[in-house]
């Protein structure tokens, strides 16, 4: 990144100094279901694939000239092209597929943002060939090329967890506008959104997704929390700890408020047991944990919505 | 129900002929949240309910004369505080206790409808008091009472089901509007939205529920499908033969296309793997499996949307 | 309408007394965007369109035996083609060019359903062939046909209108429930959700709908309301007074709170300037006006969400 | 911006290089409706505001110490406080407001980001006090404040436009998987999402809001578009040539596909007016347009969704 805006357009008498900046485009959500039929017993995986590509891609904005725009259309079927050629192994490794496909085949396309969101399915009763939708929380994974560069940051959101004691929030400054009491119990309740940054791209992505699932419903239940600020952050570290392959993950988490219902009016005592749930507002907290040395990658995080 | 429109508003000069029908009114969607604490296992149950009132409501639109308008507060802070009073045993007895509340307290109300809707959760891990949202489909529940006469409707939407092969469609009428190639074997997937209406109001409202889903489970894997038409008829019967507390189970499913992606332009098979999710148009098959000689109560469907 | 449920299944000796109820299926929410090009002044119908069939469906639900089963495919090729060839005049005149079509062709299908929902445009500066929607209302159309009987309701939902004063709540009863403080000056708020039903299938549809909407939004500002209950049924009257063709008229409003925001704590005078606008709970406030004399439609209105 | 992650954190023995990355926290989607009623004309902004802040908050995340923990319950209440003593002149205007109060108020509070969005009003026949929404794009703002910088980037989104004709799609590479076929008459629309980037914060965010939205407007209809991006560009390029106190303006557009609906199987003539309006997958266009030799911001673009 430079600190002023560089002229990567060629003037126009008209608009001299008006330059393009950063452009990509292609096709967004394609929803690819890959049936994996080899014996009886079929496998599922459920995608939904954007593809965007990014290069030499200036006369197209400028001029009308379409040489260099390989159609979305095209895209969309390379999506499903690949989707059936290669399979879905992991929603990373298509990604991955497609830009190794896109940067390699045309000249002019230097890089792109692939993007892909999973369904989860589970099997009926263990059934050969009939599944259930889990939706328990959507996987995501985007896959941003820059070059060579390669950057892969996968995440989830949605999976909804809730503490019904053993949070509470006090010690905080207290100035005029202050009108919140200090809490020793409560209920602390979020929706996780998180997204976490790979140094590699040779790990095993279903089982890395499933580790930190997993750890992050560990680490939510095994303290009492001060803030949603320290939980996400004992959830972030313990991820770091046992993942040398990520080296950075976010979190952009709501605080869903559980307010307990006064029903002093009518004389009824109400001990944290019957709560309001507020939509809105809610809180937002947005935190990333870190890898002391390793290479940063803000261009990568770009365009990501609501993580800080 | 009649034939004809009756007069049930006061004539003024100037309308006549112009009455008020039907009418309802209250609040809307009350999050409560209602966390057992008698020990240190907790117990949850997040539920969404509504109240709306019927009754003698005439004044309240004709004259602006509020005096029978029990207000839409009043019934937020009533709900909330049976929740706390009555706790949450099912969301179908919480609706019975708000109902009997309302029509015994206030001589004007005859009845009305009470709404909910449940979002379940499951322990982290089996512990005591960390719980994750489930989401794999929503609980619903209805209650329309007429005088004495109250009317449950129980049910859940968003259940995703597919089945990977065993589903066909053939032998079906062909005009000049028609393109469709028979196929005898397919994806076949639908969002399972489903309401039964019971015979009492004495029933375990939980137990019936969790044996309704896992009979709906198992019957759409057991048989080939010749459209989903014979399959929601198949699970409906399966439902009545086992629950003799049900007389009616209606269905409104989607038929959520699964395309096999045509790869040909490329040289590339596809045998039935890659398929293309389509959101919209989309198949909408509903269908109601009654129980012979049981009483209708099609008032009690009214307001539901989608069902027929 | 029955008191009780008849037998309209072939009985199996499994399931003696399991019959099969009302049923009906199609296609739903084909998009269709219609350009008149007859000029270079091009004319724009956007409508997103539902079919469902009802007749003599038995065997496809209970054998498998598709012979009367028009395939939802077809249904949308049908949809379609019936815009190309008539236009769209209006939704409801589609909608009925489609039950004509259905129910004159296959000698099985007694009637029906059929749904439009239309997305408005108008012209950007009065251009030719330029335009951007307006999306302040979606307009919704149902035709019901059973037999000979066709039923048309219109409507919109999606209006937001909003009083800043001139709207109080008082001379309501108190119970041991009650908080909510007696107000004579308070903002109103509501999304208009109404549906009309005509008499006739001979009217202007295109005409009529631009009628209501104007009569509902200068009868929500003519008066001091007491209620919303009040102003619904004001509004509802004026249109009945207005439009003959209009047998019937509802509506599903929100009471969309916006509470005074008290800023006392910090000494600060709030005079009913600044709110906090609720999402939920809402009051929710539902009311028929209908013309004394009038043949009821129950059947029309089944499955239409939220209304009374 | 660093090229690798530097330690912002204390280290601990069990973590030693995990460390803190970038935080902000707050309250989200403070739905505020300030009423103007100094007059009998009465005046409405509504505006949903997020707020959230940055500056020293290590200690809240890695030790549990919210001393330096404003809580989000604070900023509520100060985000109504404000709206009533200053009043929304413009969401901008509020924003810059409360960016002022919390980095003045709070030494460790060294910036933060403020977001609004607005639902604009008109009012009803030009009536005092009655107002109806007009729903045809949301207005944007979002403050990002770094100590003394304070960045402004305003917007909308939802905005949508179609073209009838007048543009087309040729001249593009075909590879293997290209199946689409050129076309110099066909159907353009997008839902136009812009945020554009001011180099003051002293401008009339109000006046220069209604000019962009009116030169997108007429600059999407002024020419024979080539493809989506030729006109995004053409349109920024007009935008950045009206109004120098904006030195960025990015784009993030779908391509919603209007596909011919082909009827020959019925033997139906189809010439480019009745068409399938598909909901996904979609092109996803997204360009940027500069002023050359204006400082760049990429850390006020970061959060954003699905701009590059």
């Amino acid at each position: 990144m430079t600190d002023t805006i560089q002229d990567r357009t060629t003037d126009d008498p008209e608009t001299a100094k008006i330059v393009l900046g950063p452009t990509q485009y292609g096709k967004a959500e394609n929803h690819v279901v890959r049936i994996a039929r080899d014996t009886d017993r079929h496998e599922i995986r459920d995608v939904t694939v954007s593809s965007q590509l990014r290069g030499d891609l200036e006369a197209m904005h400028t001029e009308g000239d379409n040489a260099h725009c390989i159609p979305t259309d095209t895209q969309k079927n390379t999506v499903f092209a690949f989707a059936q050629t290669e399979g879905v192994k992991s929603p990373e490794q298509l990604l991955l597929a497609l830009s190794d496909h896109f940067t390699s085949e045309f000249e002019w396309i230097s890089g792109g943002r692939w993007a892909a969101e999973e369904h989860a399915w589970e099997r009926i009763n263990d059934h050969d060939h009939c599944f259930v939708e889990s939706k328990q929380e959507k996987r995501t994974a985007v896959l941003v090329t820059d070059g060579e560069k390669r950057t892969v940051i996968s995440g989830f959101y949605g999976l909804t967890v809730l503490k019904s004691t053993q949070s509470g929030f006090t010690g905080y400054p207290k100035d005029r506008f202050t009108t919140l009491k200090e809490t020793e119990d409560r209920v602390m309740s979020t929706d996780i959104a998180t997204r976490w940054r790979y140094n590699s791209t040779d790990v095993d992505y279903d089982a890395i997704y499933r580790s930190v699932k997993q750890i992050m419903l560990e680490k939510f239940t095994d303290h009492y929390s001060r803030a949603l600020q320290e939980t996400l952050h004992h959830m972030g570290k313990a991820v770091l700890s046992a993942h040398p392959e990520i080296d950075e993950i976010k979190f952009s988490c709501p605080n869903k408020h559980h307010f307990v219902y006064d029903l002093s009016f009518a004389g009824i005592e109400n001990n944290l047991e019957t709560h309001y749930a507020a939509d809105r507002p809610f809180g937002l907290i947005e935190a990333t944990i870190q890898r002391k040395g390793a290479p940063t990658a803000e261009d990568a995080w770009m365009g990501i919505s609501g993580f800080c």
